[in-house]
């Protein structure tokens, strides 16, 4: 099985894809959240893997609009313990490092950390491919925040490890494929939709769900492009999208939106 | 009256202040939005000014997480129209830029421009620090994204105007205090609560406004830090605190969620 993930190799989300796939996985590495969709609208790969939600740092939204756009179904969910090291290039002493490259997530749950040792923090596409990049121009000055495994793969030294500001630090994936996955006995169900903006629209929306004691794991908006205040909505539910309860809440929730999309039921993740 | 804002002088957030205070406001830049928190409360300036979300790329969640973890006060909303611009050192023919620099909002927001002209785009900490930068280095292989003021006070050029992907491009502010505003005609209230993790809580929540016919124009959801996949609620509805109707909701808000968090009231931006 083939799985496509954004990121370089030794990055979180391959990390998460061998987490959940074990040994019978290929990992394929892309650059873009975009060209993990491309990957698997093609047929490239059987499935793509992208990060959602991080515990300290809130949604992953560039996710969130690409699950809205384009028809993919969530098939599958990961959740991976996250653990911060600062790397750097063989021999570099910490007192050395003033700049550290990362992701813009990863400096935002190393923030406590970097402000105490006084470290500039830049923003780069991706955690691993900040190790990559020190060691391909044997930056001494510079460290880079990933996970060890990322050290290890590009054989960087590890100079601090668990740097991250708490360590209740975990980030939630999908799988994503052309269609989601059929019901087991813990299912959980994505669900994308939008409101007329009136009184109440929101409170009536989540009310079907409520009525049959649907937990509501989680809601995320994001805006509407070119309509300016107007959101899109993203909710996660407990249960699969056949199960009669669900059902009739979601088709309580059609009447009472302007639209609505099912991203798909799949596992939850344990 | 002096107004603190986050980023160098020419940054949209210096442009929006001038917008709502007129020529009677002297603005002090600050290089995080942390010490604009922190300037307000020290009583070094009058008020400070965030930005908390975009039409197009949606919430700042530093900002919402500030506001949560600070005791200042929303006082006014300020909504500016954002018109993005390619700037580069006076010279520079537009061939010539490889890299373009900017705050990753406004990257986000001109990504298919960037795309489309094949360039490579750098996150740095601020749009019109990005120009100030590039004029400092005197770089002739790279351009910034900011205002048009931007290229005004450092003296650069505007190789492009218009740049952003959907010209709907706003960015909403908040006037930040350690009071709110009194009542006027047409207020706003921003609120901050936490559930406890049920079925229905979240419509329990929303329901007081909803029977009240409270317009609520705003949800966003951020992760409790240390708790994960538990979340801080934001809510902008319309009215003031005072207002009889919202006062007798939030007192229902009270019973229906485990804490809430008046963030203020203030006239709502026309």
């Amino acid at each position: 099985m083939r799985v496509a993930y954004q990121g370089e190799r030794g990055a979180y989300s391959e990390e998460a894809l061998i987490q959940h796939f074990r040994t019978s996985v290929e990992p394929v590495p892309k650059p873009c959240l975009s060209d993990v969709f491309d990957a698997v609208e093609k047929g490239e790969v059987d499935a793509g893997l992208i990060p959602v939600e991080n515990s300290l740092e809130g949604s992953i939204v560039r996710s969130y609009d690409l699950l809205y756009e384009r028809e993919l179904k969530a098939r599958g969910e990961v959740v991976l313990k996250v653990r911060h090291c600062l790397i750097a290039n063989p021999g570099v002493p910490i007192g050395d490092i003033e700049k550290v490259y990362s992701h813009s997530q990863a400096l935002g749950q190393c923030r406590a950390y970097l402000k105490e040792q006084g470290l500039e923090a830049i923003a780069a596409y991706d955690t691993a491919g900040s190790v990559k990049m020190l060691k391909e121009l044997r930056r001494m000055d510079c460290a880079a925040i990933a996970s060890s495994r990322a050290a290890e793969i590009y054989g960087m030294s590890v100079l601090a490890r668990g740097i991250e500001t708490h360590a209740e630090n975990y980030t939630r994936f999908l799988v994503i494929a052309l269609e989601d996955h059929p019901p087991t006995v813990d299912d959980k169900t994505s669900i994308a939709f939008t409101l007329v903006n009136e009184p109440g629209m929101l409170c009536g929306a989540l009310e079907p769900f409520a009525d049959k004691g649907i937990d509501l794991t989680k809601i995320e908006s994001r805006p509407r492009v070119g309509n300016p205040w107007e959101y899109i909505f993203f909710i996660d539910v407990l249960g699969h999208r056949e199960d009669p309860e669900l059902r009739a809440a979601l088709s309580r929730l059609e009447e009472a939106s302007s639209s609505v999309k099912i991203l798909g039921s799949y596992p939850r993740a344990r």
